[in-house]
């Protein structure tokens, strides 16, 4: 089967190849995008990694993932924003050597309440306020901050931003070349606002990622594994999909599956069943 | 410890126990309200439910839980309507038995997608339907369809109602005596909205229950399970609290806890500890 031109295989769903299998498997699929990780891409270096997405003649779809923005002012919260430029630079440059088409999206996960904290509100306030401090690096190194909402299930440890609507909130108070959002199906389904938000989105020129998964029953034990391949949940990606389309985003699509089973399962294998399930479900 | 006044002990905290022991565990506490469950009721019967509630002193604070609406139309969708026209009697008796204060609302769950449906936007509709069709035998038993939005982890196997503006949405389609909603803090503490929704329920006279437990992390492996006691987890009772209060509601406040070690402890000793952590935590 051929692969969709616009798929984009997230390294996340073959988590524990390294960089050099993963683009090798993406390649040998067929699949002409890859959304890189921070940490296999650490593994061999930013400049050696760098050259071996040349080499592989993929395009890059993202980076991922930074962000965790919720400390209060200290030296951990110095410490995330220090890391942060660190990943707006690493997607520059594997941006940079990605083929023509490659983007340069930071894909960033708010962050959890702090230790102890029940003050959610405070703590988007200091998601805000680290956009606000990165947006100008973000804006020299000619790349897109990509805000992602995450499902409400993990809005007490992982993310105070829960919507689409919230994170538009929040992009739109910064330029559209340097902030905008990820569009996820696992982490926005469910939302009877969603469709209108994605359309929103879009008017903007706010969508820098569309990201599929399922959402299958029951989730497993560990939420955060919980996601599926398209067409084994309860995700509607036909409507979704026109209304990411509808509203004018034509980048690359990414399927990226946090899934135990997909994990220990034979990762050529996986890809091909991504390929496959990716042409019957989603209508591109 | 006094109780506070406002207490209600929703019978789903101390699951095990039958409705005799749920009323006197109550009272014994020196708590003045119950919410009660179908299940136990059944087990007696609704006329000697309706004696032993009325024996008790007890206030009705609801009772809990009908609804599951999004069956397509068919013989299981006309059970449905049935059983919950049954729940309504059964609602209108039970609070007609109770203290005065005591109040006939219908705790409402939406209900899933079908097996094998990814049509969220259909089954929201069936839900509506389905109200429509309880309405006007709600307002004349003199009982209140209380939606209740439930967090959206739940929204494909348990409800399609995930927000608090989505039940106010439906709701408000209806006349106000006969349909309002319920705030439950577990359901809707992480969503941006939901202190401009109170208010709007508020305004609307729609509060028709307000109910309080904690969001504890990790979550439980089975995720129906994951509530816990107040002061356990990272919901920030006071500002919910004082915006049920600005919103003008007055009733009283249950404490529904599905939580398997709870379920597991002695129960005089779990209504003990609701009674301290409800005076610690929720700010009335």
């Amino acid at each position: 089967m051929t692969a969709h031109p616009r798929l984009s295989i997230n390294q996340a769903t073959i988590k524990y190849a390294g960089l050099d299998e993963a683009l090798r498997l993406t390649r040998d699929a067929g699949v002409q995008s890859i959304g890189l990780w921070r940490e296999p891409v650490a593994e061999v270096g930013l400049a050696e990694a760098a050259a071996r997405v040349a080499d592989s003649g993929l395009r890059v779809s993202s980076h991922c993932r930074s962000g965790f923005f919720t400390a209060v002012e200290g030296p951990e919260r110095r410490a995330s924003i220090d890391d942060n430029r660190r990943a707006i630079e690493e997607t520059a440059t594997l941006a940079a050597a990605g083929a023509p088409g490659s983007v340069a999206v930071l894909v960033l996960v708010a962050g959890g309440l702090p230790e102890g904290s029940t003050d959610i509100v405070g703590a988007r306030e200091r998601v805000r306020d680290a956009i606000g401090e990165l947006e100008p690096a973000a804006r020299a190194a000619g790349v897109t901050l990509a805000l992602e909402a995450l499902h409400p299930m993990y809005a007490a440890d992982r993310a105070v931003l829960s919507t689409l609507g919230q994170a538009l909130d929040l992009a739109e108070q910064f330029p559209v070349e340097s902030v905008g959002v990820v569009v996820d199906t696992f982490h926005v389904w469910w939302d009877p606002q969603v469709l209108e938000q994605i359309a929103r989105a879009g008017a903007g020129g706010r969508i820098a990622s569309y990201q599929v998964c399922d959402w299958v029953t029951p989730l497993a034990a560990d939420v955060l594994l919980a996601r599926g391949m398209m067409g084994d949940g309860h995700i509607d990606f036909g409507s979704l999909t026109r209304a990411v389309a509808d509203a004018g985003y034509t980048g690359d699509v990414e399927v990226e599956i946090f899934n135990q089973q997909l994990w220990d399962a034979d990762r050529a294998a996986v890809v091909d069943r991504t390929v496959r399930a990716f042409a019957e479900n989603v209508p591109l």
